[in-house]
């Protein structure tokens, strides 16, 4: 019998960092899950933790780090920490650090003053950084974006087997929730993406990904999915790889007949269950795909 | 043994209501429930449905209004339906009708058209609408709007009993979710808050409670509360009564002295369970209330 | 300007209780809920805490009152602090305690002790007691419970108005998910309820729910509810009343015969929504209603 | 720009399938979801369907099936959705079927018949099923199926840097929620696991899991985690690798001496987030790794 791939660490870690600027203050509202793997056969095989960082000291890490590095963006202080983790542990060969990171804008009232904040949009913005003592592998991300095209979609010309039911259609309801993933490229070497400016590079990717959304004219959600990475590895040489997986929400037409009445494209029943769900990843030539399949925890 | 209030319908009918002027698009998206009670004994006691307005024909309802009515507002759908079910079925003596909307901003793609949407911000609008063929309930509402004071919160001179070990604070973070109905004035009689402008109204509401919440000196989460619900009352004319419920979502000061490092109200931890709970209502003078004690439902 | 009905307290602190007898050990495991209303008036306009027990002390005492009074039952254990924060507090006028009880089973393994435990069953317990220095409420409950008949239920002989359109059926699934709350009789005076052995009464409802739900042969959910909450009242001496919410959760027949096939009540949809929601009192002669209508947090 | 690896097909199909053998019925209830790969560069490059099989008709298919084929087991099921769509769409080289089991048991009433069911446990049973027309891969699995041993726990002896704060503790509770996936050997080859007795092998392994977590005295749940994965390596003969994910979900002793009380591990506080999350895999000697390292989704 032989121990496989093992990690651990704390996960959840909801830290919140506020920056006094005088009197205007800056929030940054981080989840952070540290998950470390290395040389872990004595604690799984004998119960000897000899080796073991308690998962209790991996999340006094995050909170301190969040007042020693600060946090410029969810990049960076997972690079701090990823590093930290393999440097400072002999046991651990690598470090991984995911975050999701909660939008707030600041509340704009007449007699307000800059530390009054309400939470932004419905996204949630993500990073996972993979840290190995050498290489570095970072992802970013968002899930959660809800977007919809109230027409420019149809579905037609599809395989007809015996159990294809489905009549084709010219225009419908095109929405999707969007969970996208994307891995930097040139982040393979010390000191691990120095150059990037990080929120700039989430807030373009973002924009693309709406844009060409919003701007294509879509014949399956296939297609759609494939203008919006293919629009990202064109724009942002930086980026080397995306994967997204979008869920088809359905919208049906419903049928007013009954009632006497037509339903030109304006009522409709938005379904839960059972949803399409497209996956792919788009690659600039050359590089190699890394990210996982499975988006949902990324 | 006696049967005691009883009521019934279909629950949570997902209704999006595409408008298409020329090429440009309006989009609602509500999900309505439907509560009818009346003179429902026989089918209680006996099984005898002829009195029985299947829970499937509520649902057909709500999508045949959607186009016969349009969907102008949350509030002037859910009175479209109240009154039918009333005035259409001897047997419903009363109905009410609860709505959640979910908000959707256009997507500004430089190539785009204006029929794509990004749903938009973390709340949902919510409206509840009573009618038992004379008078008139309408509550307004939202849910999930979330707030944070990085400053400007104290909390001191309390009760000390056996219990309390609380240290006080003169500078603390003040986060909550807002949670809030608010009841119509003047909608009592026939034909239900024509001249209510209610988008309008909606808007109106979440400001103030935005700004209350942004422009108070905070003693407590109470006289917070008390500020954004006195706000409401005060410039409102319209509205009667509103009730807030408000957890206190803690952020707690992270102890870094075993670290060596001071915390200068820079780091907190954002804390899930337990919380404090504050609701209470705030009445116009000479007002009855009767919004319920628990707004989970509304 | 007035203020209205106010509550305050600590929510969801989830408190679970060992208890060991030699090398057998017992557990309770309950989430808590505090709500206190009383002369509140002066935090709320002007912020003065003076007479504001914390809500950290009322977290306090939950887990101080698990270790003086143990925890017999969620029913007399809310009972014990309600007693104690109306006795306690002279602002206090009334309390209500909420508490949701989470099922554990032993293990039973070859080599194991009496000292672990797998959580057992979907539904959980709830109790809801309510105390203003006087008079005592005690709601019982349970929420979850999802039962299921795969025939012995029909629905036929309803109104037909303009908006129906669904076909009779003599054979369909019955299948919904009980919340119950009942409240029992008798607990009006000091010192609440203690003849009650409340473990024992609440296996018994909960017996009358399911064997009802199975017994009856089912015409609509309403005689289904109204036989499961009759069963309650007439083989429970010492309960008054009880409410009872009960979503239809629709399983659909699917239609097979475009892949020529027959389906004999065989192949089912479990929809998630809309779903019907049949909700209903069933009283004692002569009691009055007093469980809200809307069971959701209670 | 190049087109990786992409998938489709429809998620979440909730299936019940009623058996009726006379009076008594028997249920199975299951959550389908279905993802196909293969040559699909064409929809997503060019908006051309011609190889498209739409995911509504793997919706059909699946409802379709389950009165074709039956329902004998969760594996058995997904086994013959993805040899289906293997072999009968040219484009399709790949297809992977996931499901969720959910289980129900009688109502033992004394008036019933045997066709009346409440759900039963808090486990979901999963079942993974992968083929590429000649090998297959099967991985069972189960998650949500909470345990806790109230003593024969201790933590000590680890690394103290300088972020490790801990106490060492000889006696704690140890929680956790176990979610684990295993695969069988000897499903290579077609036609795919006829030998396994699919329902008996997964409560023989879910036994194993909780036994082996009650007899274990736990010096850490990796220590936990792999006496559980290897008793099920080393009792079934048939199964070659195991994953384990086990959030240590920390139970906290409260501090009773401000209240002048001893907390002699009696109380505690259940806590949610952050915690630890412990994940392994166990090999059988000579087996490679093929179980991803994320199970959330499995």
């Amino acid at each position: 019998m032989t121990l496989g791939q093992n990690q651990y660490g704390k996960a959840q870690n909801h830290v919140v960092r506020i920056v006094r600027d005088g009197i205007t203050h800056h929030i940054k509202d981080l989840t952070v899950s540290v998950a470390l793997s290395g040389d872990m056969a004595d604690v799984h095989l004998r119960g000897c933790n000899a080796k073991v960082l308690t998962t209790d000291a991996t999340k006094n890490t995050v909170f301190a780090f969040a007042k020693e590095h600060g946090v410029e963006s969810a990049e960076r202080f997972g690079m701090h920490l990823a590093r930290h983790f393999v440097a400072s542990q002999e046991a651990v060969t690598s470090a991984r650090v995911r975050i999701e990171e909660h939008a707030w804008e600041r509340i704009e009232a007449p007699g307000g003053k800059p530390h009054s904040f309400v939470r932004a949009g419905r996204e949630t913005r993500t990073a996972q950084i993979t840290h190995d003592g050498e290489g570095w592998q970072i992802l970013s991300g968002l899930k959660d974006l809800v977007v919809l095209n109230s027409t420019d979609s149809e579905f037609r010309g599809y395989v007809r087997d015996r159990y294809t039911t489905l009549p084709e259609t010219t225009d419908r309801i095109l929405a999707t929730e969007v969970n996208a993933r994307w891995r930097h490229a040139g982040t393979g070497g010390e000191p691990g993406g120095e150059a990037v400016r990080w929120d700039h590079s989430y807030a373009t990717v973002r924009d693309h990904l709406l844009h060409a959304f919003a701007e294509t004219y879509s014949r399956s959600l296939q297609e759609t999915l494939y203008a919006m990475g293919s629009r990202v590895i064109d724009r942002c040489p930086g980026i080397d790889e995306i994967r997204l997986s979008l869920p088809n929400k359905h919208h049906f037409l419903v049928d007013l007949t009954p009632f006497g009445l037509e339903n030109d494209n304006e009522v409709y029943h938005a379904a839960d269950r059972p949803y399409g769900l497209i996956e792919a990843t788009v690659l600039r030539d050359g590089a190699e795909a890394a990210i996982p399949v499975d988006l949902t925890n990324l």
